[in-house]
């Protein structure tokens, strides 16, 4: 048998596309946003090389920084030696800071902002804290080992000192429900289930990657937002089963729509029941979030469970309840080729209607463009930043 | 081929002994304390009997209430379904409160508190959290899969509603390193080589199980310190490896004490290189910590790390740098016969004098002691309540 061109656990770095977006999602995910702290745009462009390096040297297992390369200290932190690669990806995006700030052009890359990098609006019921948001470059790294992910994302903050400072991270997870499973998240329902095939490079190219329509260096690209959204288990636990059927619009057990038998069947969203309402509430998040009830809208839906613990609270209304409540919920990301036609367009009914809204609570809103892909010798952004 | 007795990724909850103490370590924990908020000992009897069967069932892979049993709303959140029980253990403690609470005999089982639940001393440099710290209950739930593990502890917690009310909850993790692997902390370092062998049931007769030199209802038993370890990673990967190793006493790679080839070598805290001095420092770790140094004091470390994301810093001296700051670090947990010969009488010289304690900064302390195992029919604590 000859040797694999592709070590086992290894996902390649190299390609039209980033890793991390239509990969197979892998159980762990650490998810960083930073500050720049440099005004120099040689420093973003320095950073992102030797960031490119190292995503490119994790991915294959080996130290961050080859050893040759090293001064003084310790090149890596060495906790992931002897650690499988575990399927690491590293997705770089840059933030709106990259070009412009308070309306200076800070790299003097203001006039190549892309449309598609909007300001993202607030929505109805968006309780948004400024320090878990935005940020001028994302680093999302996602592997099948919670210290494989949080590495990673170490290695490059370690990389990035005195240009990049950290502003956020969240972990997530995702449990091991098997090789073609949809996942269930903490509220026990199956999620993802009405995703684009990633295997489908048609619905890809029209959903996912940026195309013509967008700048040379974001096409293969892609925007991603995430939203950190906690969840009330506590609340939501108390619910009967049917009442969080007609929440979602789908059966708990099977995944199916309400009304149909198996996981993958399309939602009748105009099937009634014996009195004459819809057997799909009209509030139910699988109506809402429809394509079919969007104008053909699609995202790539790529979220991850998280949980931080638990936070004390005191409720402001009977029976004055206090005590903590789990800081736990959704890391919901999500890819696209366009914000605006994409989850903007999709939630905007969404954030005053869904009945899941009570259970959940948008902490925060951090929208990146993830330019294209790398090939050797390339750094992420150099099109950007050296138009060809 | 018969069908195995254990299905696989199962662990036993019946026996002499809690699961989660001496068991392999899994991949994930979710460590949680409650406050007891009620008066009544007959409603802390019902909450331990309805733990100890929700327990043995979700160590099954079954939610925790059986159906026939439910009332209203869902018994069981549902976002394990499908899953294995990924080898759950859940170790159940009681802390110093549930025997008395300033000065008050809340339960009638003053009479009983076994001198070695201690009040936990304050060790130098400890900085304490009161909201992280301490409680009347504590549930350890350890799995190999993170939703399994948070899970269980959710589920207990939802069971115990209007009796116990969540303290706090931390969750941690450690790779995988391999079957026989010791596992690396986020430091880098082998965590664990020092470990008494948990095969040998006359050490763990001798260092962790309580014996007939405790109450009944703990022979069998054992006490759980848990320290949340805030670990100063950023500057740690500033250190370079030469020093990270004088610190431990222990090689990075090999995990080998200094001056030796293996990680399993015994140190030798005599051996001095060719300027008389030490090969191990006085104040590295592995010198301070050893049972040959502490009269044969000997702990059942059991650590996780942990990850909570990062927390905004502005430090007090020059440069004045401010950012994040990483909130990870080690779950520190360790299993004893008696903390004072154990922990206390091991982290006294420690406290003071450990190098490592640079880069630590302890965050919690938390003693629970861990009732016996119990026999189907019994339920966690019983003969605490009933003495037979």
């Amino acid at each position: 048998m000859s040797a694999p061109a592709v070590p086992p656990a290894t996902e390649p770095f190299y390609g039209a596309h980033q890793g991390g977006i239509i990969t197979p999602a892998q159980k762990h995910t650490c998810f960083a946003a930073f500050d720049l702290v440099t005004a120099s745009r040689s420093e973003v462009i320095a950073l992102l090389q030797s960031w490119t390096i190292a995503a490119e040297r994790l991915s294959r297992g080996q130290p961050a920084v080859a050893a040759a390369d090293t001064q003084g200290p310790a090149a890596d932190s060495g906790d992931v030696l002897e650690l499988p690669p575990a399927r690491l990806t590293i997705t770089v995006g840059f933030g709106s800071g990259l070009f412009n700030q308070d309306g200076k052009d800070r790299f003097g890359l203001a006039a190549q902002r892309p449309a598609a990098l909007v300001d993202m609006p607030a929505f109805p019921g968006d309780q948004l804290v400024a320090q878990w948001s935005g940020g001028d470059l994302s680093v999302q790294a996602g592997a099948d080992d919670a210290q494989v992910a949080f590495h990673a994302v170490r290695l490059l903050a370690h990389l990035g000192e005195g240009t990049a400072q950290l502003r956020w991270v969240q972990n997530g997870f995702v449990a091991d429900f098997g090789p073609n499973a949809t996942v269930r998240n903490l509220m026990g329902f199956k999620d993802g289930t009405g995703n684009p095939a990633v295997a489908d490079a048609r619905l890809m190219d029209a959903h996912v990657w940026v195309g013509p329509e967008g700048p040379a260096w974001m096409q293969g690209g892609s925007y991603v937002l995430a939203r950190r959204s906690r969840i009330a288990l506590e609340h939501w636990d108390r619910m009967a089963v049917a009442f969080q059927e007609q929440t979602f619009g789908r059966q708990k057990r099977s995944g199916a729509p309400l009304g149909k038998k198996l996981e993958t069947d399309p939602p009748d969203f105009d099937a009634m029941d014996a009195d004459g309402n819809p057997l799909i509430p009209e509030n139910a998040h699988v109506r809402l979030a429809h394509h079919l009830n969007n104008d053909g809208a699609r995202i790539l839906r790529r979220s991850y469970n998280y949980n931080n613990g638990a936070n004390p609270v005191a409720e402001r209304w009977p029976p004055w309840h206090q005590g903590l409540e789990y800081d736990a919920g959704l890391l919901f990301v999500c890819y696209q080729k366009d914000p605006r036609g994409g989850f903007i367009k999709i939630f905007t009914q969404m954030a005053k209607f869904d009945m899941m809204n009570q259970f959940v609570t948008n902490l925060s809103s951090s929208l990146f463009a993830c330019p294209r892909g790398v090939q050797p010798g390339e750094y992420l952004g150099q099109h950007l930043f050296k138009p060809v």
